[in-house]
């Protein structure tokens, strides 16, 4: 897979990214010297190793080049492959559960769903290429260095995805509302599994949806039916975490 | 209470609190002849009742006048009371849930505890006066219309608040990571409860979490270990619909 540039911003974002970038190539950091940033014991000791990509800017070059409200006085370039492939993403163990996203376009909802995701525990992301959005630098801001640790891959065929997960004994569980649909706690998230869910406002496409070997659905029980589908995936992976401690 | 103003924008947005305006007046509705809603059957149905508070407006005019990237050529104006008071919230039912959000700051993190609070089916939501984002523009936006049903009231004085729950019989459940906590899935949330959640990074204040009846934690399974408010918002409060539903 090819390098691609980063960028990230933030204290505790730079920070999470600085104590763990792993193969990652630091390319530049930009310090606003009139920042929380600059006076951050733990940032300026992280800086002391990248004296040559370092650039100090005074308050007002600084907000010039980077107007984003929480920056904090610290931006962070970076070069480096996040993709990773599905065998790479493979594990041998007992529990182990994927998430595959079907065509989720909003950059917000995805950065959530990472640090959800990765704060769950679960052993990887699966995205299709088309028709959804990828890594950006929104989706990794809003992950809040989630994406270091939560083990994204982009698949071109997602149905074909599922068919290879299948033959390494998984099964598909898929978030939908549809009349075979048992209740999301219901289902048994023990084992080897992949939940699917899919688009904000469409859900999961006809042919995913027909691959999965069962269908789960969170029934609403307010007047406007709408939930957003970072918090149905924060409540799916905790109720998995849950059958797995009681177990 | 005083009747404020207040705006909202977006098809599915508009539609919504059309077809519950309740106590709520229509100010003023701007259309953009060149837009999805303009074009709209739904919309078209409901404007016919307000034929004295639209406008028509051409693109320039309507983009330089709302310049929001997802308000799909609809724009609204209204005013009313959101605000409930806490007399107004108290129900009479066996299971009933309140949830306390001792002083979040972000409006977006505001916006989604509404909208994923309105969907699990709680009776209402307390907010502190002071140190706390309130219904803003941007929070009754992002909550997608659940503003109209969640119940919201905002007190001076939450210990005080938690006090007159706990009169009223219901059993303070904070969640705060502490020696004490108990996992979150081993909380009894049936019955008469009140879930109080601290602000982003802070958590709960001091006299707060001393006025809880429990304590519960949502144990992290991966490596950044910072579930967004929201998230875990969800998955407590879709445990106590699964601890409801299988009781």
């Amino acid at each position: 897979m090819n390098k691609s540039k980063y960028t990230i911003y933030g204290i505790n974002n730079c920070i999470t990214f600085l104590s763990n970038k792993n193969h990652f190539t630091i390319l530049k950091i930009f310090i606003n010297k009139n920042s929380s940033a600059f006076k951050n014991e733990k940032i300026n000791l992280f800086l002391k190793k990248y004296k040559n990509e370092i650039s100090y800017l005074d308050n007002k070059l600084f907000n010039q080049k980077f107007p984003f409200k929480h920056s904090q006085g610290i931006f962070l370039e970076f070069e480096g492959v996040i993709e990773k492939t599905i065998d790479e993403l493979l594990v041998e163990k007992s529990d182990s559960c994927f998430l595959i996203i079907d065509q989720v376009k909003d950059p917000q909802n995805l950065g959530q769903i990472i640090r959800t995701s990765e704060c769950a525990g679960i052993d990887g992301l699966i995205l299709p290429r088309h028709k959804s959005v990828h890594l950006t630098n929104v989706v990794l801001q809003v992950s809040q260095g989630a994406f270091i640790f939560a083990n994204i891959c982009i698949e071109n065929n997602i149905v074909n995805t599922i068919k290879f997960l299948q033959s390494n004994g998984y099964w598909i569980i898929g978030i939908e509302n549809s009349i075979e649909s048992k209740n999301w706690y219901e289902m048994d998230y023990k084992g080897k599994i992949a939940i699917v869910i899919g688009s904000e406002g469409k859900g999961i496409r006809r042919l995913v949806k027909e691959s999965c070997d069962f269908l789960a659905t969170i029934p609403m029980k307010g007047k406007t039916n709408s939930l957003n589908v970072t918090a149905a995936i924060s409540a799916i992976l905790f109720e998995r975490n849950r059958q797995i401690s009681v177990k």
